[in-house]
């Protein structure tokens, strides 16, 4: 195998209360990468299509978490990218992380597979470093494992898949407005009360718990966020419009994707998730700034090859 | 049925992570109770053995329960109550929830069950607040559901039954020193740092997946408390050491239990949970102070019913 293309997806971080410890992969919206085994070493950059985006290997997070795996172990090729770059930078559902996993994902099995799944979420981790100054999992994560992640340490770096409840759909609205993850991670205070913590932790649980028992009514119940929500969201137009109409919609509840500025719901079926997108819809044709909604299941399995 | 003989738990509030939220009920320490149905009516607490606490119904945390519950039904008649007191109060192991709970429980079954669980838990909270000044839950709710529970949530209160790995045994020394609940609140920060926040909830999570996955060492892995147990530890006569011995004789991890002073560890199987206990031991054997020691398996059921 010399080449291969591959299909590596949006997710959804933070999922409400578990801000920088949990997120989800999504199935229908994602970037196409193909990587090629050359002749010569290191990594190269030969095409980007969909976004501008830089070609360059250092200044690319692709080329960042091709050159920390490759740095671990001794290769006598090298690598070419190309990147179909569908999700757009700054939308807050891990643009830089798809392509940061993908890379790793792909080169790894372009070489026999010679790392595990915490091996490549390391090594993406570096792309995300480069993207936000950051070096996070919760993008990463499910895009290389698929379903529901949570980190729950970086030191040492431990990821535990949980389940995904299988009727459990996402609709996503993406407000064409770009907002970056770190200026998102600059407004937030250091602090935080300690009721509030408790509060957030408590529906930590109540999610995860929620997740194992495909309870969708305490899935819903716990997705609610006492303390980044309230500061983020101002930087979002008519969020906690979204947020409540997609709940008159039917959906089970929602937040704030990643850092935004897209806000995702949660829905029991495709049906809701659809008219959580009319609902999400009625409230931005309202409004003059552009906009898309994506409607999408849980993806279970996280990046997948296309062509080899 | 006319009397009531019950069993009610001594319990293991937060569990290292979860300040607040988690906790479970234990198997072989708890009070005994016995509640009659009499003709006058109100809650009178004819004995009281064990400890000396108040006989008043009013300054009695299970009279206080008990007059919560008769609040919401039209009874014709009363109750009396005897307490074998077992649980010595301010140890940590929830002495006040068991007498709270276990009455409202009796109670409810000589009445024929009117009450769900929730409600009972609710008119038990009332004796945590005469005991500790704050209504918490953390203790009753696994008192009266048996093994681990969260509290998602206060307002509406929220309760989630968690599974129990079939050979979790916890360990516990209670030096027998007094802290009162009251005081070990009042040492607390009222804020904590974002990023402690962060791994606490990590942490929740990760023992919520554990439990439900049965991964031992997951569990043990979680039992990491970033927030209070560096602040109330050091109200405990080697509470390092005893954590650290506790470890180094095969336990999951552990912490303080409640708001201390006993010192609980998690162990998989009970030969590790007894030399757990001789390894707490050997730190107390060289401290000029009393302990007792515990060794229980976790109690799925909760409250029992001894005789009627």
């Amino acid at each position: 195998m010399n080449e291969i293309k591959i299909f590596t997806p949006a997710t959804i971080a933070n999922v409400s209360c578990g801000f920088d410890v949990l997120g989800m992969a999504l199935d229908t919206i994602g970037d196409e990468m193909l990587i090629r085994k050359v002749p010569e070493k290191g990594v190269k950059i030969t095409k980007i299509i969909g976004q501008n985006l830089p070609l360059e290997t250092h200044k690319n997070v692709a080329g960042v978490s091709a050159l920390a795996l490759l740095a671990q172990i001794d290769c006598e090729f090298g690598f070419e990218i190309e990147i179909d770059k569908r999700i757009k930078p700054g939308s807050g559902i891990g643009s830089s992380a798809a392509s940061s996993a993908g890379v790793v994902w792909a080169i790894n099995e372009l070489l026999g597979k010679p790392f595990n799944s915490s091996d490549l979420v390391r090594f993406a981790m570096e792309g995300e470093r480069l993207a936000t100054g950051v070096a996070h999992a919760d993008n990463v994560a499910p895009a290389l494992f698929g379903g529901f992640t949570l980190v729950r340490s970086y030191e040492p770096l431990d990821i535990i898949s949980l389940p995904t409840p299988k009727d459990l759909y996402a609709t996503i609205l993406h407000p064409q407005i770009e907002i970056k993850t770190a200026d998102a991670r600059e407004i937030l205070k250091t602090t935080v009360s300690l009721k509030k913590a408790i509060k957030q932790w408590g529906n930590v649980g109540g999610l995860i718990s929620g997740l194992y028992e495909e309870d969708y009514d305490l899935i819903g119940r716990s997705l609610e966020d006492f303390i980044i929500e309230p500061i983020r969201s101002i930087l979002i137009p008519a969020f906690d419009t979204v947020k409540q109409q997609s709940i008159n919609s039917g959906a089970l509840g929602g937040g704030i994707s990643g850092s935004g500025p897209s806000i995702f719901a949660l829905s029991k079926g495709e049906e809701t998730a659809l008219k959580v997108a009319d609902g999400m819809r009625s409230v931005y044709e309202k409004i003059d700034i552009d906009y898309e909604i994506h409607v999408s299941k849980i993806n279970k399995k996280g990046i997948r090859i296309l062509k080899y």
